[in-house]
């Protein structure tokens, strides 16, 4: 650990904890990511895992901390209302929570974002706002960005404001299947292959039979051996990503808007949606790493929260 | 126990055992069912499961045993070969597979359907096509029948065969959404609230947001206090239905040449599928209880194994 950080960055989610070092030019000087999402963390004791994971860097005294993710949620550390849409960098640090810790360390919690849609139907976020303020510029042309994940999101953005999104339960139903279902009884050490993959997105583009009937044909294939056991699991994240892009691009309310995708994450994961959207005759390119380090400063800026 | 069966028909499938005995008439004398899937008989001990179930009846020395379901798969006791659609009676009775037990009783293992989508994609079934032949009576015209569960199976039957048939994964994937996913965390004791079930039907009617994202609505009317902890399960379940439903509609080769849909299913589950039929436009009624064991019937008399 060298150099005084301004900023520390905290991206707690479900499923994992991921911790940025930033300078006052917005570098980060280092970054930690560990499995130890709030569901893990037994009874609801977030400082003393706060300490476990980053204390050396709290004890260094930052300008500021920012936290973001599912820890602003109700299953989190300190619920902080959602931020309602449209919404960018000035109304997301207008909606910052402060809270003192029992060390006396001040954290500034991010509300996570609603939609309330023209059927009525509300959406959330928590976490991903701070990704899409990282990667946004100061372009006001419209931008379409999707976050891959347990939870996908797209979202649409104008004028630097996420002006819409909607989510989708992929990456969750995903897991299920995989876990729990008929469908994981046939796969074997899942080994990532492309073509199999690609037999999934082309499966889901087929017009008819929906999802709950496409599924099943990752059962059959194996069963008839068209599709051996290693490669099962690409095809059913085939079936579902091209699921979900179909899907989502009946919703975007702008479609043409966007010349291009932006695919923001980090892991092959984000590769396996790139590789989708250009499939679909969607051109996407990947965003640079650690969007939601560069969010995180974006938003401590606008509140005035650094020197 | 009283009166000598003809007949004992068994519908060992992947969750539940079910057995009839049934007399020269086709008359159904008694009935057993018993939560004794094939997935919780241990080690393969088929014989002894059986015997612990229905011992008595098979003492009694009836005229034929026939079995129908997941129980002839490679999962079950013997796997018996799929029969090709189209298939009617005569093409199941020919590929029965004859098995003596340890204790020297006579099994007729039914085949199960398989179908070479036109896309190359194999669909199968197992059990359901002995429910189809128990409902079909001599009629020549089409047919298009419902057979809600954990696998729900939609087929269409013409000049008493069936010919064409789909699978939707409805049931496993309600479970899993139910038991292991987040959605799981807000519901409270299920209990049935149609006008929650209509609200997913309807919701899954829109044109636009596909499964995935249409699931995520699950959780956020709960959020929101849209919708209280007790009816999310029935709102989850009109949902996948009304999915289910809409893609189903799509699917089918000669959508208008059945009148009336014919609703097979003995539980509260296939009120649900009729109300739902209904509340998409598509008139349909319930079959009689047991189609089973009438099938098992249809499939004995054409096997020539009653005197």
């Amino acid at each position: 650990m060298e150099g005084p950080a301004a900023l520390i960055g905290i991206d707690w989610g479900t499923t994992s904890f991921r911790a940025w070092r930033i300078d006052e030019s917005g570098n980060v000087l280092e970054a930690r990511a560990v499995a130890a999402g709030i569901l893990k963390v037994p009874g609801g004791a977030f400082e003393a895992a706060l300490e476990r994971e980053i204390g050396d860097w709290l004890g260094a005294r930052p300008s500021a901390v920012i936290a973001s993710g599912m820890i602003t949620s109700r299953q989190g550390w300190l619920e902080v209302p959602y931020c309602p849409c449209p919404a960018g960098r000035a109304e997301i640090a207008a909606g910052l929570v402060r809270h003192r810790t029992g060390k006396g360390c001040e954290i500034h919690f991010v509300p996570g974002l609603s939609l309330l849609g023209e059927d009525g139907v509300p959406d959330v976020m928590r976490g991903e706002e701070t990704q899409i303020l990282g990667e946004l510029g100061e372009e006001r042309e419209p931008r379409l960005m999707v976050l891959p994940g347990t939870h996908s999101k797209w979202a649409l953005t104008k004028d630097n404001r996420i002006v819409w999104f909607a989510t989708f339960m992929t990456g969750e139903v995903y897991g299920l299947l995989k876990e729990h279902s008929i469908l994981g009884r046939l796969m074997h050490d899942d080994t990532p292959d492309e073509t199999a993959f690609r037999r999934g997105l082309a499966y889901a583009r087929r017009r008819s039979g929906g999802l709950l009937g496409k599924l099943f044909s990752a059962r059959t294939l194996g069963l008839f051996e068209q599709l051996p056991g290693e490669a099962i699991g690409s095809y059913l994240s085939g079936l579902l990503i091209g699921a979900e892009i179909a899907a989502a691009v009946q919703c975007i309310p702008a479609p043409d808007a966007a010349a291009e995708i932006t695919v923001i994450g980090e892991s092959a994961f984000a590769e396996r949606y790139r590789i989708a959207l250009d499939a679909a005759g969607l051109p996407a390119r990947r965003a640079a790493d650690q969007a939601s380090a560069r969010g995180h400063m974006v938003i401590a800026r606008a509140a005035g929260l650094l020197p």
